[in-house]
């Protein structure tokens, strides 16, 4: 790092402590930035603090939210009985992007995982017990289908069927667009297990 | 954007105004700086202005620095009598990581293209000619070997040939460990005619 000015080095470094961003492109960054006015420096130095001051979690759903009820949690619009519990914000946004859900959400911010040493404390399990009021008639699990979704998935089966909820968890399958010959034997077993009736 | 709070889009429309990061890194990258501590915040936040407000060019060389004249132009391990002529700082470190060069830079920041409409007065070249002194012997063009690099080294070499010094070219050619067979014609041209004799 002795080749750039100590000021130039420290900026690169902080790129290059973003995921997916190596070397090479945290120089590019970092020298895109000398390259622009000093107000947009001030501008993404600005947006960096406000974001982590202003953005915490929704006190229903603890999805992301500048205020203290998300958007979707205080939406008159929205179904208030279905739940659907994903992993992070950004499982959110792909299931709004679909247009074909309009309950409401619960990010767990996580998912079980003995290996890491995640346990069910350490994610948002015991604030969806509150939630489940009698107003709720149905809960979907949508944690990713992997070895953590799926222990995830299970244990707030679990948890909350004792009350009285019916509890749904997402389909796996052939993604839409690609080969049967290509699907791995894991998927293709279970979208032969969830095989639907045609109609 | 509705999907996010504003200050989370906000930080989301810096990442993506940088080059090479599309809309899903600059979410992901966004994502990352929320689950870091505040503190990684505001210290990405005071690099950026730090580095904008401190480093600018070398009073001699036009290279990078937070200081007055760069270390380069300072050292006195230097040989003062070659200038090597780059077009940007990225040059300046990919000519120092050889370690085969110990004279002094001259950085224009550009290249002349008629085609983007940059023109010579607006490229470090003004400022090239006062350190052509008798002490100079040797300028070294080194950039890039595509039409506006060609273009601007013709055009340095023009304007300084004059002035009684020895101007040179770095050599295009097949790179090292690359294969003729899939070499373009142009630049197998280039390595023919630069063809030394063996010793």
């Amino acid at each position: 790092m002795d080749y750039y000015a100590p000021p130039l080095a420290t900026l690169i470094e902080h790129f290059e402590s973003l995921p997916s961003i190596g070397h090479k492109t945290a120089c590019r960054l970092a020298f895109h930035m000398l390259s622009q006015p000093l107000d947009k420096s001030v501008s993404f130095a600005d947006a960096l603090i406000q974001a982590k001051q202003n953005v915490h979690y929704c006190n229903e759903c603890q999805n992301l939210t500048d205020k203290e009820i998300c958007n979707i949690c205080a939406s008159a619009k929205r179904d208030l009985s279905t739940i659907c519990v994903v992993e992070s914000p950004r499982d959110v946004i792909s299931m709004e992007k679909t247009n074909e859900y309009d309950g409401l959400y619960h990010v767990l911010h996580g998912a079980i995982s003995p290996m890491e040493g995640i346990t069910p404390e350490m994610i948002k399990v015991k604030e969806l017990l509150p939630r489940i009021t009698p107003k709720v008639s149905e809960v979907i699990l949508a944690t990713n289908p992997n070895i953590e979704g799926e222990a995830t998935a299970m244990y707030i089966a679990k948890l909350i069927k004792p009350l009285g909820v019916k509890v749904t968890r997402i389909s796996s399958g052939i993604p839409v667009g690609s080969d049967i010959e290509y699907a791995d034997q894991i998927t293709l077993t279970r979208a032969l297990e969830g095989r639907r009736e045609m109609i």
